[in-house]
């Protein structure tokens, strides 16, 4: 949508395709998780943010690969040629080699993610409440999150205040203020990405509300039942991921080299070799900053600040500047924050180095302003408004159709009172 | 609900069981399947509607019988006794015995139905974007309503209201105001519920919106392709179901009498014959009103005033009144109302007979007031401002993971200009 944006005064037309209707604002995705929020309050219809550009074509379908000689975009019944070309398609999650753990431990890209996830977070509870045997009633009310960067962190914040603060008068069995939850980090400390002294200042913020940190805990196993950290196995029954990612399997059908991560390798104008009209941007591209000689990180201001050059690179092109002179791209860090909680927050801007409520003011603001569309922005003040003076979070609706029977009463005196009716254990892994 | 509310000060330990966790608003369902609200916008945990009542424990769950003579509610893993019962399962669409109508034309009960709507109404512009022949294109911009009751009738307005005012600028290819929006109605007027003078009205207003409303159509045949009124066919690709509904299966297991919507036959306190202790209330029940001797209509008032009747009922039962000194259930029906389009409705408020805007006023404030929750409340308000502001209509989204293929171009000469491609004709079926 920036590469769009940018070619709106050139004399082409830009066919932009996405498999979806909407554009999500990823930086809020994890509070629809949590049910602060709605999806459409941080989503637009990428047809209306560009419907006054009359150069602009959308097309809802799903681009399978690039025939990067014919310059043919492929789709499953058909192909596209293209004069220039933008690949912009992401990354989605990675599970070092453990595909299988996907199911047990989902991750948060999509909406469709969000409510997933949304969904278990809730039905956890309600599990809970009428669970008879205490280790297995443990276990539903304990939340391991794997992966310990911004949006590990803002989960675990979350989750944490849903349980403590915001239902426990729901439950008349159970307390869910002592709700577990354990954030796993392989490295030695949260927000890598962020200084020491902010990495420092988010673990306090996070153990002040309750969550438990392991840092140096690399997860070897991850079921159904629990997480294993080499030799230890912790009983969970909620796993949220929010490790690694990978890029987008399209990078493959370029047959251009590649990163450990699948990411394209591209030049300092961001294209692939031999092929100035075809641009790799955002989470796709393994780039380097020119001014710093840095790799580009994988966050929504590179991104944009990539599409950005991709489309004025094209404008240029097409007003026959030839390759040679693009001035390479250079990403330009406006600082990184992360939420905790209710009203915290770290930030990072310039040399500012900023903590907790002031840090989580300056990170509404700013989250604020970037949402796209001006109603949306207005609702979401007033829902941030609203959870903050009652601790309320309204969008807590379980929806899908199956596996509600999970949590059925077994017996009268089960529904009465569950600590005294006899039920066979949940199973239990043994510990390896 | 509101049978437990009636009990809060009864003597009594209330169970509340239901498969959802969230009370969904019906009358406002419609403004979900066509993108004005959001589903966290009209519903409400049901754990924290109740949270305050200290006697009532809620247990998310789906029964699936009764053993009337045992006293025992029957989940498919184990069962619960109770002292007394209210049955309030309400009711789902009926296909005249076509069941296999179903999936192409889809109803509107649930947030899920809503979601799946939403989805369809706005694949159904993507489609037609891309498609290359004309009737086929036609088809798609062309939704078939069957039923003409409120639901029929607010379905039918919102639709059109999309395609010619909130959508037209995102589209290249398609004019969208084109779109064809007729409702089906087996009687002779809409709304029959409501005095001929509204029924009148209410079709004015659709059609001064461009609905085409076709009376006495008895739908004979819904397939992917259209509709058939006995010989005629209508080439339709959006049919959605707003007629017949049928009370919920849990009334077959009771062993007593049911009318031919498979509601169950209740006397004048609500309860089964020779079972005192178990009611019968809302959409499941065919009970007759003590003041008029009409029959009680399945509308959400009278299911409301149902509840409130079986919970006092049971408050005296359990203080030793008598179940023939039980006061018979009377409906007192406090109007009805349907809205059309962006700010036009119908109203009866006893003998008031209202139409147009003022009529919506009276909609919008009688339902704003019923809404639960006060944030709910305030962001429907300003919801609705907006949209009629703006014609805008921010929940857009297309969410769900299958079949977005289905618009894929064909060829580069497709994206540029669907109107020169040659594709095969849409499969047309044969009037019969």
């Amino acid at each position: 949508m920036a590469a769009a944006k940018a070619l709106a005064h050139a004399p082409v037309e830009v066919t932009l395709v996405d498999r979806r209707n909407h554009h999500v604002f990823q930086p809020l995705l994890y509070q629809v998780a949590t049910a602060a929020l709605s999806p459409a309050d941080i989503c637009s219809p990428i047809r209306t943010v560009l419907r006054d550009q009359a150069n602009v074509q959308v097309v809802l379908s799903e681009a399978i690969g690039v025939d990067v000689e014919k310059q043919w975009l492929i789709f499953k019944r058909g192909h596209v040629h293209y004069d220039y070309l933008i690949l912009a398609a992401g990354a989605t999650h990675a599970y070092f080699g453990h595909e299988e753990w996907a199911e047990v431990a989902p991750g948060l890209k999509s909406v469709e993610d969000a409510t997933a996830m949304r969904r278990r977070i809730l039905l956890a509870f309600e599990t809970a409440e009428y669970e008879g045997n205490a280790d297995a009633r443990r276990a539903a009310l304990t939340f391991g999150i794997v992966g310990g960067g911004p949006t590990g962190v803002e989960l675990a914040g979350a989750i944490k205040e849903i349980a403590g603060q915001t239902i426990p008068k729901d439950f008349r069995h159970i307390d869910t203020a002592t709700t577990r939850v354990i954030v796993f980090q392989g490295g030695d400390r949260l927000l890598p990405q962020f200084p020491p002294e902010l990495s420092a200042k988010a673990q306090r913020h996070l153990e002040d509300l309750g969550v438990e940190i392991r840092l140096n805990a690399r997860v070897t196993s991850v079921t159904a039942h629990g997480v294993h950290i080499g030799d230890e196995f912790i009983p969970i029954r909620n796993v949220f991921w929010a490790a690694g990612v990978k890029a987008s399997p399209l990078g493959h059908t370029l047959g251009v080299p590649l990163d450990k991560s699948g990411r394209v390798i591209v030049g300092p104008d961001l294209t692939i070799s031999g092929h100035p009209e075809l641009f790799v941007i955002g989470d796709m591209a393994a780039a380097n900053s020119a001014n710093t000689g840095e790799p580009v990180p994988g966050v929504a201001q590179a991104g944009l600040q990539m599409g950005d050059y991709a489309g004025r690179a094209i404008a240029c092109a097409v007003e026959g500047v030839p390759q040679q002179r693009r001035v390479p791209f250079s990403y330009h860090d406006k600082g990184s924050m992360a939420v905790i909680g209710k009203a915290k927050a770290v930030a990072q801007i310039g040399i500012l180095k900023i903590g907790g409520f002031l840090a989580w003011l300056i990170w509404a603001a700013i989250h604020i302003a970037f949402l796209i569309g001006f109603r949306n922005r207005i609702q979401v003040m007033v829902s941030w408004f609203w959870n903050w003076l009652f601790n309320s979070r309204d969008a807590r609706l379980i929806t899908g159709n199956s596996q509600i029977e999970v949590m059925l009463p077994r017996s009268e005196e089960f529904v009465r009172n569950t600590s005294t009716v006899p039920m066979e254990p949940a199973p239990a892994e043994p510990p390896r």
